[in-house]
């Protein structure tokens, strides 16, 4: 077994054992919101917004992007769980600024292994065989933080599937500081 | 400012006074690992898996499944971050047990509202106009809890982009006792 593995599976057996009543939890979101967040390690969506098991949704993707797949998880979550404000939260030094589709696919197709980034860029130094099929994919980076909330909160709002009168809040989250910081153009976009 | 808006920053400012060293975190995942699992309120996946922050990439959204988008962000996970070992954890209860296609875009077409779920089945009180655009999305509901979780593990095992040698771990996590149980048929399916 994995190193990682028998963490996980420790650290789960742990607070299985200190569970107490949080098996009563409803399946509904009691607290009746959902943030769609970035999957990035140092964010912890939990202690970052004030949660407690039970209370919200919580959807997390490379970037916290406006997916199709984020914009399918916050049709169920209104349509059949009631939640009824939703925040889109990017952060900051975020690894989407770091690279653009055409650099990925480069990289994809020399090799699978990991890539390292430099002073001159990324570099591959993996053993092929590559594969061409990231030609097929959006990686969704982008090279603007607080633009790219923006964007995500307006391609929300857009959805025929979205009610108008759920607001949406844009916000990035500064890894530096673990502040949430308000984008005003973001905000008035996401209005209900 | 709504209630929520108003609680989830109160809760950010506490967070972030007491934010201590975590401003010098580093981007890529410190212990090289990756969580795709359920936006479910119940799950807290830092609890669940014993996660600081800094230490893992978690993936969410309805399902926990292994949609284009979550094999988007595991792609960047590894290729430019470094994962090496990756989770697919779906849990019991989940809301993606209670409704297929057909329901969903029909309980859509009616109305953009929340729908309740009775001895009935769902039901709509909302009022329209709905929309037919969920004709044209896919929702990922299930049925069989442990085979959803085989068949997401085998789809990421399939993607061209995804290195044979990452182990892909397939359990469900149980919300009456917080335990992990794992599903043996992914696991073989998802072996290095």
């Amino acid at each position: 077994m994995s190193k990682i593995l028998e963490e996980v599976l420790s650290a789960n057996e742990h607070y299985s054992k200190n569970f107490g009543k949080k098996g009563d939890l409803a399946l509904p979101p009691s607290r009746h919101f959902a943030i769609l967040t970035c999957m990035d390690a140092r964010i912890d969506p939990a202690k970052m917004a004030g949660l407690s098991e039970g209370d919200a949704h919580v959807i997390r993707n490379a970037g916290g992007r406006a997916s199709d797949d984020a914009i399918r998880s916050l049709v169920i979550s209104y349509k059949l769980l009631g939640t009824k404000e939703w925040f889109v939260i990017h952060h900051s030094d975020c690894g989407m600024m770091l690279f653009d589709d055409d650099i990925m696919r480069n990289l994809l197709s020399k090799s699978l292994d990991t890539a390292t980034i430099g002073a001159k860029g990324w570099e591959d130094h993996g053993k092929g065989p590559g594969s061409k099929e990231a030609s097929y994919v959006s990686f969704l980076a982008f090279k603007d933080l607080e633009r790219s909330v923006v964007e995500d909160v307006q391609r929300i709002r857009r959805s025929p599937l979205v009610p108008s009168r759920i607001p949406i809040y844009g916000f990035y989250y500064d890894v530096k500081t673990g502040k949430l910081v308000e984008v005003p153009e973001a905000m008035k976009a996401g209005k209900a």
